[in-house]
């Protein structure tokens, strides 16, 4: 399926089979009761004038402050011109490409006061790989998931344990590790893997990269990394690396060489220096502005930031990228801190990895609204930090009501095409935030609810190691305890819940991705919604209360089916408990 | 200069010394009367929190639905993270990321609720060559400006005069003749030529080329080409060509092959082809839909539309585009039907054609707003149909009122940077129009303020050929008459007008690109503006009616030095006759 974007205000999904489009419509809220798309080919003609039809939209979703309409539309030659009319109870509007006016027949029969879709290019469209939008991944901290061969660990190793751990503490987990509990991940219903770096580094998260062509002789070497991904891939799991190419590592030759020769190095024009000597001054506050001479990611002194725009620099990034695909055969990268690197250099490493693997997937780390990243010539997906504070705010924090929740998430759904929400990479927690667990007090059957929430949404779902046997841990360096492997410590119940909620993704998940999401009108700390195909609807409810919430029983939901979860019933109600949730499934 | 947008509600010039840019904010009109800025850099952090500060906006810009506001900032490390607080009468809301919501300690603090400028990168400004916006236009239609050498006309030539031409008339224009008048444009004023297409072709518009590498036989050869080039160059002006990428014509070699092989073409896929054989079916209306089994420009069976995606034929128009520049030294590319060719492709020819001369000037015709096209990686400008239209609308159709004329410019003004805004390509008529002349039945004194309020505007003025004399013509074919030389029939009244008005627009262009425009508080039918920079300001007056109107003089105003067009001055008022107009200027 094949989308296109042509401004903020409307959306199209352009099939592949060049048969529909869809517009979305947003708009200031209550200034419209009902609106209407009027459109044609731009070439085509009555006697008189430019001809074009009108059909009215479909409300599809609302926030606090804006009404979202949708039409589909076939343009058979490519092209549509077009413009909407927005009826209020007082007045009737024409929104077009000039503006807003009120409805006149100068106004409808002046072609140009409508907007254009051109013609729409294929080679323009935003495309997914078909695989992304069935994923369920799990993440993985290499250094702290397990240590399946120990002659490799640093010689400052610790022993595996839960406590917490420092900021430069060595645990020796390693890829033989991963390889040696591929099972268990399958078992648990895992078909992607997303590594945190595994490149040559000094440091245990190995963000500060030495040697992308490496793998970090305490992780494993070539072979090692060669059967990591042949095993994962013979259990049908996609693998995902995490490539550092904003900055690099102090350590790397490039940097070292700028140090050693200042102006005169070789790779000075690597990296974005003001002056030389360079002067690697402090981090900073305000109060005690940074001093450095150079870019950083960040104020940080050992990871100086990459010049993307040097062709050299350009080519060297690209070569890693593509190394570790043709050579090994990965599946994804994750980008990371991709919003600070020029587009110019992503729209030539998209074009240059999807030539060698056209079903490659590309998903970039941006904690904000990352419209113009997601056109299709860029990135696939971001890890959708947006959505989950939302979800985390409402569910965790309890700083947001219903209608903001709703809000919040309407406003991620609406903004991107369909098919990019599909793969949108939703995780709860990571390496660089604190564990939901441990922000809600290890509260476990807070935490089943908030991965069953999170299990219910549009996109790909993806599990931070541990999260599935109670790891915990706040914010780094907490968030990356090794992994629990001693059985007694684990907790078996929240294993066989996460289980279940993974098969239960993996079963419905067609439904929740492409099925259409209403919010039900629920009371004060219940939050419910329905998604519906054309054979199946599932209801879900959430009680985010500390105390039993009602839900008004409809004749439907008493013939529904309950899929996950825990209710009662009452004559006239659905009843939850404090913080439960059920799934309903009926048939339509 | 450069510039960024990274949101249509925020735009930014970012200046290439890097210390300052400036955010346009645009909103439903009333809702606020006053917005502030709240930014930082994302990385700098006081004891407890994200650093910010909080600026107040200045409101730069009204329309009848929105009120844009601007603060310019400098980020020292090239980030910048942002929001908006809006104060109205009743309320005060922060505006980020996330969306609208009342203030509060927890959304204030909350770093991810605000806007991000990631990292504001070089190679990916909006940059455009610095002469373009100190260029007055002057647009040629080679087939009727003048015939220098009649041993290359057709032989069915006609004799050179002001006949309403048929469609498929030759008059014997050609390259010789424009080299003949080159004087008579310096004298004139101009410094930027514009020729519709002169490569071989066999209709007299050239839209349907047949060899994008061969001048037009009728038209001169490869040496007349290079002495025309030559001598534009020696009295200072720019050369641009017409390219028509979108479509080529029948008689291309290209398409005659797979008119007589086809599937086995080998340019079939040089095309949009979606069955053969190829069915050249007929022009359509929507009684009578086409059944061409191809896509065309429009319906024009013998204009081909080009598959841009395939490589062989990105590398055939490159080849072009680069040929012209590099053998012959042409300046600039006027894109035909730009809106209908694939983005992937145009920003592959930018990179091209920049790389081989940095200060091209790259123009698109696209009919409506065009932002996607803009962004600096495809387009320096776009024929400025938008904003020509609204004030064609205001003084030739009187369709609009003074309301909807400020409206309609101002949305074009705010809509793209500043920088862009000034290259835009302001030309009241073309071979694709009527005359404004012949729309204002032949009014001289209507078209000398039209010509006056054109001058005004920020963007680059182009002249339709002809105009200057009284050229006069409806629709096409009608408005391509030939060239009036015969010094008895030119308008020597309008030519020295036009002189003057062009001497202005040289002498008065820094002002009138840069200066602040601010809209007069007008009668009817009277519009107004002041154009002001540090030291001068001039203030133009335009009377639409067909009556006396009066503007309120002021104590300054009564200083200033009227510097073209008429007025009278009463005790308490300027006073302006029907359809005429005044520039005053003043120092500060």
């Amino acid at each position: 399926m094949q989308q296109f974007i042509t401004d903020p205000k409307v959306k199209m999904p352009f099939y592949t089979v060049m048969d529909a489009y869809t517009y979305d419509f947003a708009q200031k809220k209550a200034d419209a009761q009902k609106v209407y798309l009027i459109g044609g080919d731009p070439y085509l003609f009555t006697v008189d004038n430019w001809w074009r039809e009108q059909r009215p939209m479909q409300r599809v979703a609302q926030t606090l402050t804006h009404d979202y309409w949708e039409i589909t539309v076939e343009p058979p030659h490519h092209r549509w011109q077009y413009g909407f009319v927005l009826e209020s109870q007082t007045d009737t509007l024409f929104f077009g490409d000039r503006g807003a006016f009120p409805v006149s027949e100068r106004v409808l029969t002046y072609a140009n006061y409508y907007f254009r879709l051109p013609y729409l290019h294929a080679i323009d469209a935003y495309r997914a790989p078909t695989w992304a939008s069935d994923t369920r991944w799990y993440q993985i901290f290499p250094e702290r998931f397990a240590n399946g061969n120990p002659s490799l660990s640093p010689t400052d190793v610790r022993d595996w344990s839960q406590e917490s751990p420092t900021t430069s503490a060595f645990y020796g987990g390693d890829l033989q590790g991963i390889i040696d509990h591929l099972d268990y991940l399958a078992e648990l219903g895992i078909n992607g893997l997303y590594l945190t770096p595994v490149f040559k580094a000094p440091s245990n998260h190995k963000y500060d990269t030495e040697d992308y062509f490496t793998i970090d002789p305490h992780f494993g070497d070539d072979e090692t990394f060669q059967r990591f991904v042949d095993e994962a891939h013979h259990r049908g799991m996609r693998i995902m690396l995490d490539a550092v190419f904003n900055h690099i590592g102090d350590r790397s030759p490039q940097w070292q060489d700028v140090l050693q020769h200042e102006e005169k190095s070789r790779f000075k024009d690597w990296f974005h220096i003001e002056s030389f000597p360079v002067q690697t001054g402090v981090n900073g506050n305000i109060e005690n502005e940074p001093t450095l001479s150079f870019d950083t990611f960040a104020f940080t002194t050992h990871m100086p930031k990459l010049n993307t725009a040097n062709p050299e620099v350009q080519d060297y990034l690209i070569s890693i990228a593509t190394y570790w695909i043709e050579k090994f055969g990965i599946d994804a990268w994750r980008l990371d801190v991709a919003n600070e690197v020029d587009h110019h250099f992503w729209k030539k490493m998209k074009t240059a990895l999807t030539a060698i693997k056209p079903d490659i997937y590309i998903l970039g780390e941006i904690w904000h609204s990352a419209q113009r990243w997601l056109e299709g010539d860029e990135f696939h997906a971001t890890m959708n930090y947006p959505y989950i504070e939302t979800i985390n705010d409402y569910f965790i924090d309890k700083s947001i009501d219903e209608a903001t929740l709703i809000s919040g998430l309407n406003t991620q759904l609406m903004m991107y095409r369909k098919d990019t929400t599909a793969v949108m990479f939703n995780m709860l927690d990571s390496h660089d935030t604190a564990r939901v667990l441990s922000r809600m007090a290890n509260d476990k059957q807070r935490l089943k609810q908030l991965l069953a929430f999170l299990f219910l949404q549009k996109g790909t779902p993806c599990l931070y190691y541990g999260t599935e046997v109670g790891l915990d841990g706040f914010n780094d360096p907490d968030c990356r305890k090794c992994m629990i492997w001693d059985e007694q410590a684990q907790d078996k119940d929240l294993l066989a819940f996460t289980k279940n909620i993974l098969s239960f993704r993996k079963q419905y998940n067609h439904l929740i991705q492409t099925g259409h999401l209403t919010w039900l009108d629920t009371p004060n700390e219940l939050i419910g919604f329905t998604l519906k195909d054309e054979a199946n609807q599932l209801t879900a409810l959430f009680n985010r209360s500390p105390e039993t919430r009602r839900y008004q029983q409809t004749a439907a939901l008493k013939e529904a089916r309950p899929i996950i979860g825990h209710f009662e019933t009452t004559t006239s109600h659905i009843q939850l408990q404090a913080n439960d949730f059920i799934v309903l499934e009926q048939s339509l």
